[in-house]
């Protein structure tokens, strides 16, 4: 994707998410607006990672998806905030559970107010993100609110699923999963909600057909793969402030990837040996030497490379189904912003 | 009470307990059918707390409550078990916070697996609480689901915020709150989940007015505190074995309650600055020995008679307020089993 390209789809990520964070301001309560100290303190938690900015990429999408299906933006924004909101709350957790550092170049919200205060913000966020969908009812109707709801509770259920197995796979010290069980792992827990799940509720509340939400189902798969290998590779190469986590994050965490699958699978014995030792060492107990270690024998292998070709192939089979099974829609201008977007997935540099 | 009528009481609370066990392999997913060794144990965690049993306090509300408005028990049962996922989620995620050893005679969720894992298996158990709800569409029709599904929205809102409160006490060793602070404290995390919330669901499903709701909120109010301020002094005296937490677990973890807020009001300048001391310890710091000279000073100013004394009061004002309102129901028995239940919460001895 050339450069030109990816500014306009950044362009367009921002004027959505203006709207986001707009609408936000409907369903978070205002920190100023708190009967007491404690609870102001709680609100401004809540604000925390909303306010740190972020492509919100799946809320777009949402939209996109519904204006490509001839349904209207405003019906999207309840829920566009919702999952927005979710995000939130699902990375508020995630950094517990991963024991991250910075999120978008900011210490994690744990980090700043303690585990217990975090763990609880994040519940207090789900509230709000249902709220949010039950004032889908009034906008589209009980039919639509409905079905949004049920898609988000799938939702919830199957990322949930994914972060178990990741988290199991992490605790239990496994590094022997194939590519297979990786994808699926990452098709619960990213995936799902990263493309898939927007792609289709913006279909919903446009009144899409059951066969095009069939295709949007596997353009999601497809896209979400190639979006998240080339987010495992971006932690491994981007600059810190254009990436905004930390670089090599995911070394120091321990975090399975398609890279360091591909790095096992390839490395000869005393390779293999060495990044598994390496990798089993808590985060703490890791050198910067170390990491240096197994970045190098991840360029020895081309892992990386490997990586990469892997994304923008699933990328070219999500755009190809895509444009294919969409020559007639009735926002053809939707649609091809979202055909970008797909693009930029895998070609991104941050 | 009686005792005789305590036990009529409990074999009630055990019949519908029943229920609500059976239906809840309806939601929650069965560990025999995982697709994997990693998401049969996040299952299992799932099912953990609520196969440790428990008296199924809130869903035998809601059913209670249905029933008294001449509504059909299976009308509740979606609804029921969603109160259960509730508590259990609020439960898993409140020991990791609150730092406990023991839930029902057993060691919490996250001393068995790592608050990682039992932080997600609470954050998968609210989906399974939604798809309960939402089951509520073709039993009880779109616009009493959708009311069912607002009052639990906000029973979300309450509860975090309750707790969000508690925490910032707990975390800043804040002592100096007054009975009214407290009251609104426990009012938000425990009062309106336990019984205001359940009470208005069931009514709500039996199609009752507003001003029977209205009603209810009051009586909700007044018969939580009853229920947690008898809990808070359970804490303290009752047997390890009947009570299946840990005796005096309350001051181990520093808990502000109406017993502590007594105490500090009317213990002498040294006494006083001793419980104080001893309270800001961490719970691993504080001896057996001065757990012990904490419950002395408790028992020397009379604090548990006071907050036993507040419990039966306000449990009295429940019943007084909920018997003259509702003198003419469909559903007399169930009335009168609601009463009973009422007057147990402050009079139970486990």
């Amino acid at each position: 994707m050339a450069r030109a390209e990816q500014l306009n789809v950044l362009e367009l990520l921002k004027q959505k998410s203006a709207l986001v964070e707009r609408e936000l301001a409907h369903y978070l309560p205002a920190p100023a607006e708190a009967k007491s100290a404690e609870l102001r303190e709680y609100y401004e938690m809540m604000w925390d990672y909303p306010q740190r900015g972020g492509k919100r990429l799946r809320p777009a999408i949402i939209m996109l998806a519904c204006e490509m299906f001839g349904g209207k933006t405003e019906d999207t924004l309840p829920t566009a905030v919702a999952m927005d909101l979710f995000q939130h709350w699902v990375l508020v957790h995630d950094d517990i559970e991963d024991q991250s550092d910075l999120r978008r170049g900011k210490p994690v919200l744990h980090k700043i107010y303690g585990i217990e205060k975090a763990l609880n913000a994040g519940d207090g966020l789900t509230n709000y993100m249902w709220k949010a969908l039950l004032a889908n009812k009034p906008l589209v109707g009980a039919t639509k609110a409905f079905r949004v709801l049920t898609e988000f509770a799938h939702q919830v259920e199957i990322t949930a699923e994914g972060q178990a197995i990741e988290l199991a796979w992490n605790m239990g010290n496994r590094w022997d999963m194939t590519e297979a069980e990786y994808l699926d792992m990452i098709a619960h827990k990213a995936v799902h909600y990263t493309t898939t799940t927007p792609l289709v509720l913006g279909a919903v509340l446009a009144g899409a057909r059951a066969r095009d939400l069939a295709v949007l189902r596997k353009v999601g798969l497809k896209s979400g793969y190639a979006f998240q290998i080339t987010d495992d590779a971006l932690n491994l190469y981007a600059e810190e402030a254009q990436y905004g986590k930390e670089i090599a994050g995911d070394i120091y965490e321990g975090k399975r990837t398609l890279i360091l699958i591909h790095l096992l699978k390839h490395a000869r014995k005393e390779d293999k040996a060495r990044v598994l030792e390496i990798m089993a060492k808590p985060r703490a107990e890791k050198s910067e030497g170390e990491v240096r270690e197994v970045l190098d024998l991840i360029k020895k292998y081309g892992s990386i490379e490997y990586a990469k070709k892997k994304a923008l192939a699933y990328a070219e089979e999500a755009l190809t189904l895509f444009r294919t099974k969409f020559t007639e829609v009735p926002g053809a201008q939707a649609r091809d912003a979202l055909a970008n977007l797909i693009d930029y997935l895998a070609t991104r540099d941050k």
